[in-house]
């Protein structure tokens, strides 16, 4: 294949990987359900930042997979990165790949989990997979083709789910948030103060308060990406995260009408670059429907604006 | 029906429940697609505190069908009280409804949204059911039946969904935090300053910090009861709700293996009386396995001990 997929090329990608999903998903289910059983857990980081031997087993299914069928394509994946395989981005087609995206509810048995399938061409994404087998939920995107939901057995339905209505301002908006594995005072407190800021009421003595609707918190990066597409939250913002947690998230949001960006000095143009994919900041708006002063398109600039002027952008360990 | 219930009247009263949270929940999606695609917001105590003609709606379904079908027991819902029609608690049979569990979910698509029928006998809850239409789970209990999770047209399955693990310190525990809907700085830097706590690593900086899992917030007092109940989350802490909140939600986790008790102070004897159901304090801990050197139960009450010890008990509005 050349380097430039054309979209046949990635329609038949997307079938491969989302049928790859499925199976991935199943052994999710498997390992999650095993791990609670025997009690065991292992710890990686600290003890918030879980890893089993499923997380490695998923990455193998996955890398095999993908590597007997694309022996040309390279991969990134979060195991291999962290055993030491880090690989410089090109213009390849890459796969780029979290086998367990929220690990930590993973092993509880929180049913937010996925994996989270994610192709680069060019080094920006191109196709995007996320399967959570708790809720049996699939997300799909390939660029220009729409981003898709399927759930519970239905039909892929296009995302997202409704038409979008305008946003006027912060205070309107769910807003899906976390508190990620450092754990730092300095971490907490940029965090913490953050999210007061979100949520109170200038009114009623929070300085710089928004007063947004509320903070949602699920403890998956790319589910995240996935449930500001189908229009479930307004806007999700992380600071830590790896390319293999929102890559396949981000196409799937950018083909849903979503602004994806980086950090509060990245530019607004929707563009997942290296940049952008390696920043481990990231932030996602949903589509938003024009009003009668403003068209959609410039009010996700301007709301995460205000967005960034009201939370402390900060350097992830 | 006598004011003890027996265990087949309340087999009879559940199946009617059960059919009739299914009822309601058929409203409540239609409800939330017709406001979405209309772009409808109202304000009941503020931008945060939505409320729609589908509340009041859903209300007068589930009343009315309780009523037709159970003309002597008595009712307790939140749009009846917040309409004036405050009932005191008796020993009768008392339903205690929320319409919809989860409004501001309810109004974005987020999929955390349930109806919440409960039934209270002797001043203690004796019934619960919890259904949320987006995702099709219905939770189910009646006190001395255990509890129940039907999903995804599944046959249900008993609560907790894995065996009880031991649970040694909050350091190990995923728990489930609200912001709520009081977002004055009193309330504000009380909630926040706790989670900083929970989710801080002492070594790091964070003094008194717990360094838990994680939190997680997914915006339904209801949903959150089950999800302990099931052993998705370790535990749930909630200030500031009302009994239709949590009296079915509370059945549920009794009936699953979880302590249920109110504010610091009160008793951790699992003993759901009125003063616990009007206190507006909650907690809610899972099912804990017994280690070699602890019964689960008395673990469950060590974790509420050090849980109040770490965050602030204040008084809601």
């Amino acid at each position: 294949m050349a380097n430039t997929l054309s979209a046949a090329e990635l329609s038949e990608i997307l079938d491969f990987t989302v049928a790859l999903a499925r199976k991935a998903g199943a052994l999710i289910l498997e390992g999650s359900e095993a791990i609670r059983a025997s009690g065991a857990m292992d710890e990686k980081k600290n003890s918030v930042d879980l890893v089993t031997e499923y997380d490695v087993r998923v990455e193998e299914l996955v890398k095999r997979e993908l590597s007997a069928k694309y022996p040309s394509f390279k991969f990134i994946g979060e195991e291999s990165y962290a055993a030491g395989a880090r690989t410089s981005l090109t213009d390849e087609p890459t796969f780029c790949v979290d086998p367990i995206d929220g690990t930590t509810n993973f092993v509880h048995g929180f049913p937010a989990v996925c994996v989270s399938i994610g192709l680069i061409s060019g080094k920006r994404p191109v196709l995007g997979v996320l399967y959570n087998p708790f809720l049996d939920q699939l997300y799909s995107a390939v660029k220009g083709g729409g981003a898709f939901l399927a759930h519970r057995g239905l039909p892929p339905a296009r995302l997202p789910l409704a038409k979008p209505r305008p946003l006027p301002s912060l205070s309107q908006a769910l807003i899906g948030i976390e508190w990620g594995s450092d754990r730092s005072a300095d971490m907490v407190n940029h965090k913490g103060e953050s999210f007061k800021r979100l949520e109170g009421n200038p009114a009623e003595g929070v300085v710089g308060g928004r007063m947004a609707h509320s903070l949602r918190s699920l403890g998956s990066a790319a589910l995240n990406f996935g449930m500001v597409a189908q229009g479930g939250l307004d806007l999700y913002w992380e600071i830590g995260c790896w390319p293999w947690d929102i890559c396949a998230g981000s196409i799937i949001a950018q083909e849903a009408g979503c602004l994806v960006a980086g950090s509060h000095n990245s530019p607004l143009d929707n563009d997942v670059n290296q940049e952008v994919l390696e920043g481990r900041k990231y932030i996602v708006i949903r589509a938003i429907g024009d009003s009668e002063t403003e068209k959609g398109t410039e009010a996700q600039k301007r709301l995460v604006k205000e967005f960034y002027e009201t939370v402390d952008d900060f350097e992830p360990k």
